[in-house]
């Protein structure tokens, strides 16, 4: 509640960020990465100005190449006169965070373009919300009118792939020879492939990881209508196969008989629910638990004397006002 | 509401739980892991059970030999005559769920023994609640008398990391000659060890990495009672080290100020916010929002004619009945 009227920072930012200045937009992306008061404002004033964007979802194994895909994607993408904004998930962790920001340094390339904008995310030190930024600071591109916004993530983490299985499109970068490709075939990877990328196929054992991902893809059975994911080479340091690449992303969004609404649908969705959950959290907070109650049922769920189930449904009862009655 | 009252499953089964049954167990977990109705009540009747684990969290990047020493650290605590739990999170990941898997075959040396539950988590297919799902599941362990709950993640991104985090220790493993090293330092690793493990410490570059760590820690300033985190090496496959680790949990959990207390209550306060928004979500579906009114709500947001940030504070509003107060 005490957010939604007051609101000093994020009319004239959402004005900047219409107009595509990239210091709005770096931010606003901040105060969302930071989960500032006044990130709710700026994305209430951008909303309205988004759902032009397509967001392409790209994730694979560390050392994959993604970063140089997204780079030769962004570079193919403003050829077309269009403009991307890329937001590289650097995640929660000691090993790959340093190779991500590495690699940012690479896509230095674009940085006089101002129809690229490029950002790292991070959000150490919270639990949760990985992927409520990502969508958040996807929102703030979107309103800056990138006709793209290219998200990568390394494939690994609930939250990393869940973020580029609600993109627009998700494209799955594999490489030969680490093995990962028996791997990925166990595990359920066709859930999340509109594209599969076979980066690095120069190298040995390109065809048998092509092959084994067509084998996969065989055992599948796609309807007369249905999208079938292709299976492309690329050798992204030199941008071999990139524009194929690019193909294959207009075909998907062309195709008519894919699931585009419902995906949008499925990210909407998850997105009010958090943001109903974290504002029912604040009201419990500031208008349901006295100063010091939450220490105190702390206290007693640490002792064992109240449970964690029986503590949230009585706070429930209390915040919606049913004490008294049932 | 409508699990809180009727329990058909949970008390006999909670019965078989606390006296240890493996097949009760094992039941619990997959209701859990499923988020099958009757999880809440399983897990209500298990907390009075549990406090007495000592949850231990071991991360690294994918090839660091987890699964190794996480063998190894059970057969030195089934040594002692201890029981021991063990989860291993197979992330939502095409890339390492088939490893991490392969993995479990080489812990079937305790498969007799019942001294041990080895558990791998998945948690494929929905949005959320990975480290939900393992709390919970540790507290399954705990209510069947396990001493240890050992509880294995890739150290890669953010639900994997937190559920570390948040356990009673620490453990980061790291493995010389994989470039892991430098990136290591550089990203904040510092806040997420109680106790460096360099692994595979017979091989090249294992005296730089340990000497990279101490040099980072020789940055931070420890006060004369704080925990200073040892970096020790070990050969899992050999078990080398690996009594050396032991020694290192036993004397964090002894050490007089270490934030053993502090990270308990930020587990259960993380607990108890992500059920009371689940038991709030759920309200909302059932009581507030009337047949299809979802529906129509995220077709204006797609349609952009309203904005979830909006969307949300008018449901909350309703829910809480204060739509005719301000």
């Amino acid at each position: 509640m005490s957010n939604s009227t007051v609101s000093s920072v994020p009319l004239p930012l959402a004005d900047r960020i219409r107009a595509g200045d990239v210091r709005a937009v770096a931010r606003a992306i901040s105060l969302i990465e930071d989960d500032a008061p006044q990130a709710a404002d700026v994305v209430r004033a951008v909303f309205p100005l988004t759902g032009h964007a397509y967001l392409v979802g790209i994730t694979g194994p560390p050392g994959a190449g993604k970063s140089t895909l997204v780079d030769k994607l962004t570079a193919g993408l403003r050829a077309r006169g269009q403009t991307v904004g890329v937001l590289a998930i650097d995640p929660t962790s000691p090993y790959t965070g340093g190779a991500i920001l590495g690699d940012r340094v690479r896509m230095q390339t674009h940085a006089a373009d101002e129809g690229v904008f490029i950002r790292s995310m991070a959000t150490r030190g919270h639990l949760g919300g990985l992927a409520r930024a990502t969508h958040e600071a996807a929102y703030v591109l979107d309103a800056a009118g990138k006709d793209w916004v290219l998200i990568e993530t390394v494939g690994v983490g609930q939250d990393e792939v869940d973020i580029v299985r609600t993109a627009d499109v998700s494209i799955v970068t594999l490489v030969p020879g680490t093995g990962d490709d028996v791997q990925a075939l166990k595990a359920g990877i066709m859930e999340i492939a509109d594209v599969f990328v076979v980066n690095k196929a120069d190298r040995e054992g390109a065809d048998r990881l092509v092959a084994s991902i067509e084998a996969m893809l065989s055992l599948e059975t796609f309807g007369p209508d249905e999208w079938r994911p292709p299976v492309l080479r690329t050798q992204a340091t030199t941008g071999a196969g990139v524009p194929e690449v690019l193909e294959a992303v207009d075909r998907f969004r062309a195709h008519p008989h894919q699931d585009q609404a419902a995906r949008r649908r499925v990210r909407s969705e998850f997105r009010l629910k958090e943001l109903l959950a974290s504002q029912f959290l604040d009201y419990v907070q500031q208008q349901v638990l006295s100063s010091g109650e939450l220490d105190e049922l702390l206290g007693r769920i640490g002792e064992r004397t109240a449970d964690p189930y029986t503590v949230a449904a009585d706070i429930l009862a209390r915040a919606v006002g049913r004490k008294g009655d049932a």
